[in-house]
């Protein structure tokens, strides 16, 4: 089994995780090796649930905050092991989001006494269905360790700090019609040439951006598939636009459907997929707090991130990691190594904690940690 | 191997040869016993290529006539065997076309002296891709089989004179953009939306109609399938519209594609296959006589069938065979049996023949159709 060396400086660690192979469904081993590491913290309380990793802190603060990062990336595309090549690091996962994980392991393993009581979550199958993903079961199963005053995704961020996150809801858009042998087509009707209708209202939708705690959402609207056809001499009689639909999160889920069965009004809608936008909720004084020590400035979240998982259950939560979020799923993805010592330097700073003094230091290098 | 008995009415020969299975690419048996049942009728000279099987009077007659049927079927649908039903023989290849082929077996059984030489051709593979088309193959290997005066094709055509063919071309047509992420859509261009104006173009298509020897064609211009999408999360960069149209016969395939890409203007048009009409030709005397001797009225062909290769070779040609073409490849295909015995009686008497007196009435019938 690998180890984590929890003493290598945070950009070393980065490497360390990355090169623990972890697509989604094949965790097993980065969550051995993340769980090792954080049971030999003598500070912290650890529970295992599936392949996800719980560890806390337990000093009686006035306020809890939860740091999240998922464990596993998606699909190797001949970008492994992880490659230092100046200020870049290199490799599957460095951007999404082991440089974020490593982040957590060095606060997790250096600060033993922060100001905030502290809950550390690594989860896995983030990049899959739903129903696999760690943070969602963990929320069905134990819902009391992702309580919190506010919780910090460590999605990829450019290690600032984008609040909330848009909804997104996907609809099939179909039309129907009459097959007939190419040849007498007049005796059918072309679902196809029907939906015409469909991509004229795409093409021509003007997107919503409304401002929410000072920061500007940009909703969109999309076709991301189409098919239709039954063979090269019949007329179709079915066609399918699959339309994916990111909304503001002044809207509800119910509301985002709303607007798209009116959006496409004479058309058969169905919803197929739906996730709720969070809302940035900076006014809450612990995401104030929190936007203050960390640099001031906040920007909106566009993607959909687990951050909304932390909105449902009534905590305020943004998102704030390493990584440009734009080479997350690709080929060539990276992250600057000064993305990486960033977020790990303001969250020190943010929880009472000096900066770290480096390998056997403090008296938070378990021997677990050593190996 | 399964034999056949010539000697039998031209319905149960139709009951026969559909009960012998001939899916495309299988047709080894019925070619085989076509092949045996031609040969032991002594006043044919019988050829063989590949499972193409050709029979020819040879008796100095002024005029030659090719009279051309397919052996092969679509696959199976549950659909065998032969099913009479009052009026009806329910079975596949009943309509395309076993009821053609078992009338050209009983002319070349029973009309030993033609007033016209003739040409029969039993050939595989019409139902498949082009280059394994057994007529095809004839007139790259020997095209001499093939020619003639006049020539008929047994394809369905509701036991009437359906004469010449519209062709068919299919272009891809696309459409490109740039991918991003759904959730920052703006960063990217959707291709699948720019397809709009492609379906607009197909949506107001306005057919031709032309009149060509006094038949009225009619084209028609289709999205037979349509694709493109990436994932549900990225904004695609590609979409392809497939398109097929059918022409009349007063256009060469150069001039269908020449429309096409004006017609799809400022669009990637690409020709993925192509066919051209054959016109009617009943202006020319053979196509003429034949058309009195059964009957005058002709109708234009709209689909595409192998009369288009006769065409090629400067054979005059016209489909004439029993079964509605509409039931040809469904799954209750079906022919009345009327049809079938109508196209016989009339080949007959436009060849000279009297009535056929039934089994064991002449010399016709040899020692291999009676087996």
């Amino acid at each position: 089994m690998p180890r984590l060396d929890l003493s290598a400086d945070v950009v070393a660690l980065t490497e360390q995780l990355v090169n623990i192979e972890s697509v989604s469904h094949h965790e097993r081993e980065i969550a051995d090796a993340v769980e090792e590491a954080l049971r030999a913290l003598g500070h912290l309380q650890v529970s295992r649930h599936g392949h996800t990793i719980v560890a806390r802190t337990d000093l009686g603060r006035a306020e809890r905050v939860v740091i999240a990062g998922h464990l596993d990336t998606v699909p190797l595309n001949d970008n492994l092991p992880a490659r230092r090549e100046g200020d870049l690091l290199h490799g599957l996962g460095t951007c999404d989001m082991k440089g974020g994980d490593a982040v957590i392991l060095k606060i997790a393993a250096t600060v033993p006494e922060p100001n905030r009581d502290l809950t550390f979550i690594l989860y896995e199958a983030e990049e899959v269905e739903e129903a696999h993903n760690g943070l969602n079961k963990l929320a069905a199963s134990a819902p009391e360790l992702m309580a919190g005053d506010f919780a910090i995704l460590m999605e990829p961020s450019n290690a600032g700090v984008e609040a909330g996150c848009q909804g997104t809801i996907r609809v099939d858009v179909r039309t129907t019609g009459v097959r007939a042998h190419a040849a007498r087509s007049w005796q059918g009707e072309n679902a196809i040439h029907a939906a015409a209708g469909i991509l004229n209202r795409l093409a021509g939708y003007e997107p919503r951006r409304p401002v929410i705690d000072g920061l500007t959402y940009h909703e969109g609207l999309n076709a991301v598939a189409i098919r239709g056809g039954v063979a090269g001499n019949v007329i179709p009689d079915a066609c399918v636009v699959e339309v994916n639909h990111r909304f503001a999160p002044d809207r509800s889920e119910a509301e985002a459907e709303a607007f798209l069965r009116e959006f496409f009004d004479g058309y058969d809608v169905v919803v197929t997929d739906s996730a709720p936008a969070a809302l940035p909720g900076l006014h809450l004084p612990a995401a104030k707090a929190f936007l203050d020590a960390v640099g001031g400035e906040a920007h909106p979240k566009f993607g959909w991130t687990d951050v909304a998982r932390f909105s449902g259950l009534g905590v305020p939560a943004v998102n704030f990691g390493p990584g440009d979020p734009l080479y997350a799923h690709k080929q060539d993805e990276q992250v600057p190594v000064e993305h990486i010592e960033r977020c790990e330097r303001l969250l020190r700073a943010w929880l009472g904690a000096g900066p770290d003094a480096g390998p056997d230091a403090g008296p938070e290098a378990g021997p677990g940690a050593a190996s």
